[in-house]
């Protein structure tokens, strides 16, 4: 798909590596105050505000691993790839401030292809307000490797850790889940029917909500200001990246607590229920399991729900117990199930 | 060399993406005091002194660009990625604090060499008393791709950009140059003997030095602390590791001004001038682009030389001269030469 065969094309020999820097970081403004240097010397120099610390996370995606081209549009995937370490920041309760960007590259792509890369990139950042303000673009053997490292800051007393969670705390999740996880699926499906009729013209409408979380998720910038808003600190917070459960297991493993979590509270997007029937999938499962929701999940204390229970974006999923009581699943039958990371297999459970 | 045939090694699947990260973090200690929180969270938490701003820089090596594992130690690589990134901290004459490091290895790999490539970067991480706080492991559908950050800290006014050079600054490069790039040579060489002739025993005494250089490079930690102690503040400061020529350019078109450079000040080792012998090469070419040398170049006021003439690190290498008098090298014959990114052709000039 992106062989560079087209003589149209640029082949990136011709930029050379720091044509190519040059050539795609001349879109990439400044615009955050706390940047004071951004591309353009040995290192970015920022000036974090007084009294804030920053936090820095990492996120490398691999083609092949954890992306496919032949359905993940080049642009889409340089805003995910920024969604995903920025969601990352806003699971510590922090402003995302700045991002660099590191692509290891094979010359089977055209510049253009990087392009379209990096316009992705460029959406992303100027959507939510960071600044790029370094990297690395360099040739690779086979593939296409995007390494990013975002920061941001956070006064201390405003930073949400794994943990400080208590046990009577509310779990508390965003959005809603599985959905990404069934956007894929709908795509490798349509690929395999590509693959057997090149003509076939798919009919997408009933997914769209599923493949645009899938292709295009966001991360949730809004949380944080809302949480200031409704004047709640939480005690713990983790971003929704690997599945409900696997989350929920981090929170409680690093706050030495248990959990009840509730079935029939997850919430789901009606089509992720008619996917799910359609699939023959069990929407449990895939909510606990299905992963790169990019939601957050956290904890606060119940003096906290009168605040937060009339909020649309919020769900109250279950509460933290003591370490001893263990982590688990209520089931809709009001049965309780162990909580495993790689969710629970709801096949062996129904039996 | 590293396929994974040897059933006593670990294949990276038996320990899963969570347990490679567990496993090779549980030797990184936090040793900085701007160091809130390092590895496991959704990031890390540095707290920068009060007053001091953020260096922020980043590489990626690529195995089969950046790297040949065949002559490359997987600990001596380990060692050399930190390095590549604390010299662009140094750069900046800043203190480096934190690197986060994301690897993308393909199964090939047993976990031993993980642990291998990881033991490397813990011995640069404690020599340089820098904490690892973050990072990223997954697999890669071939090959190895490393991905380093690095931050540091610094006071505005120490912080040396690569725009502050002035007519007639002087322009001081630390160590010697040209080095690391033979010692790739020697290690080529060699490599092809040994396809030929795997029982050939090498003698490689007259190169270790050449060698050392390339496998294991050392940033200029010390420079920083050494200015500092001078009372000198570098006006511009760049790290060399794309060769002389290159880097200067670099600092002259950032800082809008031209600059003579003296090719008999060039520093050079004794093992360069005579490699460059044995090898034909012409040593000027090797000292303005080899590169890898992760020496700094920097320049200074005039009123600032009495300070580092003597110092033995130091080597003024020309000066600074209007933008409109062009850069050049002004050869041991004395003739003006212009001076161009990749180097200067020896060959060409010399008829």
């Amino acid at each position: 798909m992106f062989e560079n065969k087209d003589t149209s094309k640029t082949p990136i020999a011709q930029l050379g590596e720091f044509g190519l820097i040059d050539h795609l970081a001349k879109n990439f403004e400044i615009s955050s105050k706390t940047t004071v240097k951004g591309i353009g010397d040995d290192a970015a120099v920022l000036a974090p505000e007084k009294g804030k610390q920053l936090v820095v996370t990492t996120d490398m995606l691999v083609e092949g691993v954890h992306f496919d081209l032949s359905y993940m549009p080049l642009k889409h995937l340089g805003y995910k790839a920024v969604m995903v370490n920025l969601s990352d920041v806003y699971a510590m309760n922090a402003t995302a401030q700045q991002i660099t960007v590191s692509i290891a590259v094979s010359n089977r792509f055209p510049v253009e292809a990087m392009e379209e890369l990096y316009s992705g990139i460029q959406t992303a950042a100027a959507l939510y307000k960071v600044d790029v303000v370094g990297g690395d673009t360099t040739s690779s053997t086979s593939g296409l490797v995007i390494s990013i490292t975002a920061i941001g800051t956070a006064t201390p007393e405003k930073i949400a850790y794994r943990t400080g969670a208590k046990e009577n705390d509310l779990l508390v999740v965003t959005g809603d889940l599985g959905a990404a996880y069934l956007g894929l699926q709908v795509l490798e499906r349509e690929k395999q029917v590509y693959k057997v009729n090149p003509n076939s013209q798919p009919d997408l409408e009933k997914y769209t909500y599923l493949i645009e979380r899938q292709l295009k998720p966001e991360a949730r910038k809004d949380i944080g200001g809302l949480l200031a808003e409704l004047e709640v600190q939480p005690t713990s917070m983790i971003d929704i990246s690997d599945g409900l459960s696997s989350e929920i297991i981090h929170i409680c493993k690093s706050s030495a607590v248990g959990c009840n979590l509730y079935e029939d509270k997850i919430p789901l997007d009606p089509q992720v229920i008619s996917a799910c029937e359609e699939f023959n999938l069990d929407s449990t499962t895939i909510a606990l399991s299905g992963g790169e929701d990019y939601e957050l999940l956290f904890t606060v204390s119940t003096e906290d729900f009168p605040k937060i229970k009339a909020n649309p974006n919020l769900t109250v999923i279950g509460h933290i117990t003591k370490e001893s009581e263990g982590m688990h699943l209520i089931t809709r039958a009001n049965t309780k199930i162990p909580l495993i990371a790689r969710g629970w297999n709801a096949m062996e459970e129904s039996e």
